[in-house]
């Protein structure tokens, strides 16, 4: 056991695979919840927290652990109203995907004695809410703590074991790189994805039926992506405006220089970049960060309606 | 048995998916191959043709089934060599992503009494070459036929029922109709996934280490599809040049709409954009042409070198 009383706030995708993982793994000796819905907290007490309250202040009474799962734009007043009733020397963490705009919403109102360190599980599916999630989700998965100089090197040490534990790779960085690296790797590929399906959706030319029943052709895999949680993404993106939008504009770049290229026929451009982005596949599998599979592996699809 | 002699032409993914279908339901007397590599020859030699000619011209002579499976930008060569050799009566069929361009690389050259039917699987996987094909890529792929109206219906039958004997859904469709879908559905979301790697690969802020290392959070979805055949998917820009850059105009404005409400804060205007394309994935895993599993249902990585 490693915290006696862990405090989950938010009982989504994260948080119920978190309380699956403690319970797996013994990790904590009590597992206290909190969520703003009432079917929400139905369904923890049900599935995987030893005790649900009915308020974000009671179920963190007495933790030593608090992990705010909720999205970054519902930080700020989480943080206010939990504040006073934090137990001395308690460690408060989140799940937030940015960093630099928890950290200014959270920090200011936690009192002293209480340790803050801001945290990322580089993990998830494109599935929400409290029946989604499962123990192993963290395997092997990157947790990314952004904790301030001044931290407790103590308490930091016990919170990546309690992450280490959940089969988590965790790894320190400053908050600002942390922002940019993300919106490299998840913002705005999620960006992407999301205006690709509404371009789709869009066509009227193309009815939707068409661009379902032949998405197997590329499309389908954006989807995935672009079925994430709408409220987390929605706040993302507005919290992490200047990465993103920097980013933003560096793609824009690249696609008119491809755009060009179409337009002009030149296949040898073409040819030269479509050669490089393969390679980044190739350190991706190598690393062990997806599978090598054809296809990810999908199992083929049952046969429907035909 | 469907066609006594079955030529495939060039000996990549497609066509040792299809000898490997082939042979797996004992659909045709004799697969004949050949590619222009002699390594890739070889290949086919051992795992799945019946015999294999040094050039195109002797692969295809008696055959009754010929069926071209080189890059869009090769197709016209390929029919003038081989024009000479076909068998009166014989079907000629292509596996190309692009159909008007094929229609007017390979038609011409035909002669009188050769049956030529169009084709594209949307079927295939992020690997390349004749070791990456298996005989089960077609099971429930749609597979699109764009005849023209005045083709030997009885033909069209033919080669409809050996489709569907190796598993695939078999559509007929208007020419320039498969182009703009497949434009939506295929060829704009790969150039969307190629840029977004460009992007990561070109940023020299954030190193390639971190971008591999974290790319669970969204990006990898992104590298398997910019993983695909660059010679296959230049000609396709090339190719389907109309279509692409219509779309891709489509593209540009919906995210310049995004970036700005990004820009502006307009959370309402994100979370409504992302609700509605949630809606899409639905359809996609209802209509059988995805995994509802989460991630793809993806295998755990394994752990290496942390």
């Amino acid at each position: 056991m490693i915290y006696q009383r862990v405090a989950l706030i938010g009982l989504g995708l994260i948080a119920s695979s978190m309380a699956h993982a403690l319970r797996a793994g013994g990790l904590a000796g009590e597992i206290v919840g909190y969520a703003r819905s009432p079917e929400t907290r139905t369904v923890a007490r049900d599935l995987f927290c030893d005790r649900v309250c009915e308020t974000a202040a009671d179920a963190v009474k007495g933790a030593d652990l608090v992990v705010l799962c909720v999205p970054v734009g519902a930080m700020e007043a989480l943080a206010a109203e939990i504040a006073p009733c934090l137990k001395p020397g308690a460690v408060v963490t989140d799940v937030g995907s940015v960093k630099q705009a928890v950290v200014d919403a959270v920090g200011p109102h936690l009192p002293q004695g209480v340790h803050f360190i801001p945290g990322h599980p580089l993990a998830g599916t494109e599935y929400s809410g409290p029946r989604s999630g499962f123990a192993t989700l963290f395997q092997n998965r990157w947790w990314l703590l952004t904790p301030s100089p001044d931290t407790d090197a103590t308490e930091i040490a016990r919170l990546r074991s309690l992450l280490e534990a959940m089969g988590a790779n965790v790894d320190e960085m400053d908050v600002a790189r942390h922002d940019l690296v993300l919106a490299v790797v998840s913002h705005t590929p999620h960006l992407i994805a999301y205006t690709m399906v509404g371009v789709a959706d869009h066509m009227r030319r193309v009815s939707a039926q068409e661009v379902i029943k032949y998405s197997a052709s590329g499309f389908r895999d954006f989807t995935r992506i672009a079925a994430s949680d709408p409220t987390m993404w929605r706040d993302v993106f507005l919290t992490n405006k200047d990465a993103v939008l920097d980013i933003l504009g560096r793609f824009a770049e690249e696609l008119f220089t491809l755009q060009r290229a179409i337009r002009v026929g030149d296949g040898e451009h073409l040819h030269a970049y479509f050669t490089r982005t393969r390679e980044i596949r190739r350190g991706i599998i190598e690393a062990g960060q997806d599978t090598a599979a054809p296809d990810f592996g999908r199992t083929a699809p049952q046969p429907k309606g035909n």
